[in-house]
This record gives C-alpha cells, structure tokens and sequence, in this order.
C-alpha cells in the first residue's frame, strides 16, 4: 500500500515513516522537498542497518497527497490550517489524523478548536468525501523513533466511515505491538486529543519520559 | 483515618467502601440511612468471609462529611448538586471526586458544565477551604465490586493543593495494584472525566468489559 505522510519530516511523521516502510511504500511530504529527500535517505541507512529493505520517497506534501492510497496530516496543529489550504486532491481517500490541539503554558492543556477537536475540523475543510479516521494520538514522537523499542500501546481509533476505521485498526495492528481499539465515532476523537496533554503533565509531574497508554 | 463517603450506597461507593475497609474506618452516608445500615452489614459478611475486619457505619450523607477526616463524593453527575446542596462542613476538609459528566444517547459522551468538569463545579459550590481532588475517576464500578480482582489500573489525581493531592495519592497506592500519578492541576480533571465515557465505548464497540487505563 502507498502511504503518504504530509509534514513527514516533523517528528511523528518520521517515526510513523520509519515503523511503516518495512511493509509500505511511504512518500514522504515536506514543504521543503529536499528536507523530505534527506530523510529519506536516514530512513534507508537506519533501516538497512537493521536488515529491513525500506520504500521511501521524498517529495512535497501535495505529491504525498496525490500518491498516497491513503494520507496521514502528520504536522503541529498550529500549522494544520496553513499545511492543509494549498493542498487538494482529498476526495474518496482515508485520511488518518494524530493531530492534537495544545498549549503549553504553566502546565500543557487541551485547546480545541470550536468544531470540538482537530479531526473535526480537519472533516470541516477537506471534501466531504475524505474519510477522516483519527489514530496514533497518544504515542510520543520519541517513541516511534526509537526503533529497537516495540511500542506496547492502546491506540484507539474514531471515525464516521466503519470500513476506513475497520482499515486502519488493521494498519495500526502491524506496527510493533500496538492494539488498535474501535473508540468510536469521530465526535469521540476530542476525547482521545485531550489525553496527549495529559500524559505530557503526567510524565513532567512523576519524573517519567515518554507516557503513553493501554485499555485494559 | 476516618472516610465519609457521601452516596456510599451507589455502585462506586459500595465498591470503595469494600476496597477501604479492612484499612481504615469507613462511614457509609446515603439519603436513605436505612440501606446504608444494610450495606454495612453485607459488607461486614462479604469482608469477614474473606478473614477481613472492618470499621464500616451506616447514616446519613452530612454524618458522612462530618465524621470523616476525608470525604469521597460517589454520587452519579446528575445528582451531584441536589446531594452537595443541603449539606454542610466542608470546610479544610479533602473532598475527593470521582464524578464524570457525562450522558449517552447512540454512544456515551462527555458533557461538562460550564465550570469545565464536575471536579471545578464542586470546588465553585463547596467553601473555598474544600481541599478538592479528582481520582477515582475511570475505574468501573464493577471492578470496585469484584474483591477477589485485583485492580490493575493506573489512577490519576488532580488537585490545586500539592498537600491534599499528596494525601490522595497515598491513598489510591494502598488499594490493591492500583498506581496513582500525578496529573497536574484540578483544571486537569476535565480531560481524567472524559476519560470515562471513551472507555465506556471502548468496552461497546470492542466487546470488552469493564474497561480501565494503565499510564506507561
């Protein structure tokens, strides 16, 4: 399957491109293409080292949109607007969404915006018949990056569209020893966006590195 | 210590006054102290043929909050604020809350009042030398329940007063296996309330039962 990452270069991106392309084909977006190709050429290195032969691309984020089967929006929610309005090419794909609105000021909190979470409001700008599926929320940019950890995590899994949750429940499955569980429909993802900033506050607060959670 | 639990009758408060017993002296309020009287005797029966003592009162929900050094409030949202307003001796007192707003129509959803959670509702309506902590939010009242369970669950405390939240944590690390962590301040306890509901549907669509969390 082709995976294209728009803002594949941030943090999350990189990790989600890393734990995939042994088994994908990842085109990885960037607004600075030549960020995207640098990348992935650490990819291939890090992956070859481990003997994982990798699939990877770097490109803009609009080529990552047009190749992908599928699309995850990997960037900071400050720049989902901006990242999102000169792209197109949306229609009939399933868009997966880890995107969480916060601020940090004394302590970090849940901000989202008036549709109720960045899921609903990526479902407010893309066409109608995107299908928004929202995954991935809870894991820490520096887990997905530290490649001989398994990540031992709950991911839960919210959208309108059952057979493009069904779908990517399946995708979160073959990472490492995530377990996908059905939270729902998308109303339900500002919920699981409001438990990043929560374990941000938890691991500050207990002296912990990198929280993440399991249903259990 | 002495516990006051107001609405110890209830599925929570029954299953806290079970967990707590064999350590400390509980004092089981109700609107009808008639069936807290009940439920202290079949607790005493459930404890004993377990080989437990147990200290357990029956009264009414101001007995509760006037006996007891710390006060759990273990009323459903809805009744929240028809139980706390004939009632008084708050004052210093650690008042702890493991209410959720929340309502189900098709799927549960969390729906907090304007202060922002049930825990900043109680502290708006309570005096303001109430020492107020969140815990005990996302643990199911069937879990409380099932003694011969261990509860494996991660709890999350939250609390504008380091002193009291301290108080709490030590509290929740002497109930079978349960982990209790700092999460920040009561503001905090918006994001621990919805938990509850995303796990209430988390149990529906995956067809668990009796869901919890594990911070990790």
């Amino acid at each position: 399957m082709k995976i294209g990452i728009v803002g594949g270069t941030g943090n999350i991106g990189e990790g989600l491109a890393l734990r995939l392309s042994d088994k994908h084909e990842i085109i990885i977006g960037s607004r600075t293409p030549d960020k995207a190709c640098e990348f992935v050429e650490i990819t291939a290195k890090l992956l070859a080292e481990r003997g994982i032969n990798c699939s990877c691309t770097g490109t803009t984020n609009q080529e990552a949109v047009d190749m992908g089967d599928i699309v995850i929006i990997s960037v900071p929610y400050k720049h989902l607007l901006p990242t999102l309005s000169p792209l197109g090419g949306f229609e009939n794909k399933i868009v997966i969404t880890p995107v969480n609105p916060m601020e940090k000021n004394d302590f970090f909190w849940h901000n989202p915006p008036e549709e109720g979470s960045a899921a609903m409001l990526i479902k407010s700008v893309l066409p109608e018949s995107a299908r928004i599926v929202a995954a991935f929320n809870n894991i820490s940019a520096q887990k997905w990056k530290e490649l001989d950890d398994e990540l031992d995590y709950s991911v839960a899994v919210c959208s309108d569209d059952e057979e493009a949750k069904i779908f990517v429940m399946d995708l979160v499955n073959q990472i490492s020893r995530l377990k996908a569980f059905n939270a729902g429909p998308l109303q339900m993802a500002s919920v699981v966006e409001s438990i990043t900033p929560l374990l941000l506050n938890i691991a500050r607060y207990n002296k912990m590195k990198d929280v993440g959670i399991q249903f259990k």
